[in-house]
């Protein structure tokens, strides 16, 4: 039943050979690994006006000098990035430049900020979405948790069949996004110029009293919050492999066009919303305030809103390649469960996608699927690991000095101070705002990835072959508990009779007039085969039987089996309408095994009676 | 570790000889059967002044004649049980009357009735003396649901660890009670002829307007919510086998006697509501406003309050001896699961007990501890059960002819005829107010205890050795799937040797690298033993092995056995840790065992590995 639902939801299995790597031009490339980067324009200049709507309509205008500022930090990433990509032919995430350069701590820092942040990609970049589609349709606005998580359980189900970064997939509706924007720039400022606008509904509206003080700090918070324009720029980065060769040079120029086209966008949105005098309101996002201002409700409106929605599902879409990829390098590391690099039916890292789509979805559903409230969160993890990428880049370059290292060292250099800075910017400025979350998830997931690094080391010296040999068996005794007497019963005891030849059928006491009969009964049908009884005056089951079963064990090798006859039923609920003794005395063994060290050679055995109905 | 919590809670196991039974004399029987039956005049006549005030503050005018007619009733049924009593010295709850008498429907229908009647005994009494508490100490009021839960747990702890239904602890609060009661009614009518009085705070109050007419409906219903006055007085009739003998002689006289009390302080109460102008409302009960009235907040307020929760805990507390007492019957007739016929440590029925106690919350939290919320669920229930017992007498009576049995079969009949009367009355004038959830659990409860009937008929037949002798055992092959090579695989090995000639190490090619390596340290550190490759295309471990070990079975008597390594973790997040590959394995194979009739064959033994950290 659950293995049908799954195999229509996630398809048939795939066999093994069918696994392959698909190598991109630059122009598909594009397409594939900035969907993530270029998505954030849908939010990042409004996360800057809600700041500084704070301090009153006045304080708008200064998104402008704003937005110079972070198009600017994100030259410098961009051009930081510009040196790894050549450098990391075979991709330069900033878990694996860390650990090469850094160290283990450092890059398991860049391991939990990173896995905190694609989570929180997906949830902000569906959050984000989602209100695209409710700015066009107001009467969805109340369903936009529901929707966003179904939009999630979309997005897991389809990277579960195993949805490969299929470029043709891509290039459509990145570059209709990119095309979608560019117009609603150039004809927004066509018209601002020709002064045949009128005015937004939203300018007309009274002006917004400050609540709060225009203070450097408000304007650094201001700063920060646009920050989240350079999430994702890291994309063409980790993905240097997927280029055709020479993969560095290609990934150089389409990370170069990325960040042009970024920075575009990214300044004509922020220039349109400040000339428009846009001001930021729940239920209606800015992106959608501009493009209904140039072009009313008409057909081109609704497809900017379409295309916005689309690639923040693409954005989605490369956090379930980056998570389950990166969780398969850390468990294969060890440190994180072996179960995360698992391949799946379908060829894809089916417990990393799962993970993430639940984990993701709680955020989504935690914070209403508000953007605003999710964009705290999100840009510390970002910038610490551009930090720690940048300085891993710098100890490489000290170490290689490879030709040109002097130029590459100065840029990475200027990347690693500029996020180092914005990051701690961000800790402070939005710290009481959610930044704390992350801050202090970090160092948990840290202790966690040492946690679980720690057991797989103890667990490796314990199975070592070339420390200690195990044991053989020198005696075997088979011990098989009995509480009545049927066709069950009989079987077990005709197993237990082919283990070995010292067999001991006993039954323990629990109520002696039960016993009586049970005796009785036995001689009947079994008088071949003697039944002890254990006494039990306190009517427990398992004790008595454990002293049983460890008074055999009186030397080193000596095995001792107990064979359990156990009612498999054929309904789910019928398991309630059994003693499961059997279960009882797993735990019961599991739990005592510490008590001695002969625990190891006791070893149970349910000979399952199917019963049919 | 919680077996420490469980021995603090619940106390050291009891030796099965401490299992007694103790006799009581009439005073200490009274004490300990009557306090349901006595503790609902905490709530009948509020019941009966809340339905009628709907009609307006003219309309409690009527709470008098309804009165008596409850009264009336009560001494009806209270004669039809003592001609119960006498004829069943072993007890006669409905249950048992009903199968003995009317037939296995009836008598799950009664069944079904009593354990919902004891589930909402516990709800009703609990948030009743709660409310004693909170009308006493307003502030408590908004955690009246808490307390219920709180006092709830109490009692299931105080019941698991076995507190003997003592007399000694009984009688002091039950005639406590009684002269609390008697007390507050003395004092009341003497004052109330005297004139010496104060009107009530409460009918100071301006008049109550009609929110619906008066209609016969509207007294219907007050009479049967009123009615809930009758709810306990089958306990004596239950609980023959506790008195000392003559014990029908001595239940009688006892159930004489508790009808009177009970009819007294009902009548009382009721009377002094009238006289006082009591209007009932939310926050605070009847009794407390009639006691308020009367004696001010003094002390003795206090008092009265107090013994009305001690009682109604009490009431709450006689349920415990009832439910696990009549689901241990049914367990033994195998209406329900045999697991509530085991008799636990503390020598109770700590199943059934555990079930009541989470019923209960589950009711009190659902309808927020309110009394008056649950009532129209309570009295249905009791009706039946009612009019099946006193129907099964009359058939008793038709058939045994005993000395007197004309006399005893009118009063019976009277008693069938009027409760099945009422118990109709009570399912239409209380339908939409929530006896529908009982008129529609009762069918739902009796299919659930024909389905568990049915399957443990089916189970025995399954088992039963005069039909069909198991066949021995004629061939035994052992396979050990592998998927490394580590002390633990070493050692599964050498047990596996011990089990038979005939085994099979094998491992499945889920990765060919890693398969390759494998078999070149096997060669290394086990020459002797040959290692069989499973190839396996689509990566799946369980679907090859399953080939494989089903290849084996090639005859009747064949047993496989499958010899899986296990890691026992030492801490229970390191499950998470380990790719649980014997438990999918035996999943696999209960699901698959309706694939092949050869299923039965197949056993898996888990050798534990026991890791140390």
């Amino acid at each position: 039943m659950l293995s049908y639902i799954k195999r229509i939801l996630i398809g048939m299995p795939l066999p093994t050979y069918r696994m392959s790597h698909e190598r991109l031009g630059k122009v598909q490339a594009l397409a594939v690994l900035s969907s993530d980067a270029l998505s954030s324009v849908a939010y990042a200049t409004e996360e800057i006006l809600m700041v500084l709507i704070l301090a009153g309509s006045a304080a708008l205008n200064l998104s402008w000098p704003i937005a110079l500022a972070i198009a600017a930090l994100l030259v410098i990433v961009g051009m930081s990035y510009y040196q790894t990509v050549h450098a990391y032919p075979k991709g330069a995430g900033s878990y694996i430049v860390s650990r090469e350069n850094l160290g283990t701590l450092p890059s398991l820092v860049a391991g939990g900020a990173l896995l905190t942040d694609y989570i929180l990609t997906v949830a902000v970049s569906i959050s984000a979405g989602i209100a695209a589609i409710t700015s066009a349709f107001p009467p969805l606005y109340p369903w936009r948790v529901e929707l966003a998580v179904v939009a999630i359980a979309f997005i897991t189900i389809m990277n579960l069949r195993g949805v490969r970064e299929s470029a043709r997939v891509f290039a459509v509706p990145t570059y209709f996004f990119i095309a979608c924007i560019l117009t609603l720039i150039g004809v927004g400022i066509a018209r601002v110029l020709t002064g045949s606008i009128q005015p937004a509904e939203a300018a007309t509206a009274t002006a917004v009293q400050a609540a709060q003080p225009l203070t450097l700090f408000l304007l650094l918070r201001a700063f920060t919050s646009g920050c989240t324009a350079l999430t994702g720029v890291e994309a063409i980065s980790d993905g240097v492999p997927v280029f055709k060769p020479p993969e560095g040079e290609n990934a150089g120029k389409t990370l170069l066009w990325m960040v042009t086209i970024l920075v575009t966008m990214f300044l004509g949105i922020t220039f349109l919303a400040h000339q428009l005098g846009i001001v930021p309101r729940e239920g209606e996002t800015v992106v959608s305030q501009i493009a209904r201002t140039i072009f009313d409700r008409s057909i081109f409106y609704y497809l900017i809103q379409a295309a916005t929605m689309l690639i923040l599902v693409l954005a989605a879409n490369t956090s379930y390649a980056d998570f389950p990829r990166l969780s398969m390098w850390m468990a294969r590391d060890r440190f994180l469960p072996r179960q995360l690099a698992n391949v799946g039916d379908r060829l894809v890292y089916a417990n990393g996608i799962i993970l993430l789509g639940l984990f993701s979805s709680l955020l989504v559903i935690l914070f209403h699927a508000s953007t605003h409230a999710l964009i705290p969160l999100y840009a510390v993890g970002v910038f610490t690991s551009f930090t720690l990428n940048q300085t891993g880049m710098v100890r490489y370059w000290l170490r290689r000095r490879t030709p040109g290292w002097q130029t590459s060292i100065i840029f990475n250099a200027l990347g690693a101070v500029a996020t180092f800075i914005v990051a701690v910017m961000m800790a402070v400025t939005k710290f009481i705002h959610g930044a704390w979350i992350v801050l202090a998830l970090i160092p948990l997931l840290v202790m966690m990835f040492k946690a679980i690094h720690h057991h797989y080391e103890e667990v490796a010296e314990q199975l070592s072959l070339s420390l200690r040999w195990p044991t053989p068996v020198k005696k075997h005794t088979v011990v098989v508990p009995v509480a009545g007497l049927h066709r069950g019963v009989v079987k077990a005891v005709y197993y237990a009779k082919a283990l070995g030849e010292d067999v001991h059928v006993v039954t323990v006491d629990v109520n002696p007039e039960e016993t009586a009969k049970l005796l009785e009964r036995w001689k009947h049908y079994l008088p071949d085969i003697p039944l002890e009884v254990l006494p039990s005056p306190y009517r427990s089951v398992v004790e008595p039987l454990m002293d049983y079963v460890n008074s055999f064990i009186d030397e080193d090798g000596h095995y001792v089996t107990i064979v359990m006859p156990e009612f498999v039923p054929a309904r789910w609920w019928h398991f309630f309408l059994h003693n499961q003794t059997a279960l009882v005395l797993k735990w019961a063994l599991n739990y005592a095994r510490r008590d001695t060290s002969q625990g190891r050679f006791r070893i149970i055995t349910d000979v399952p009676f199917y019963l049919r109905h």
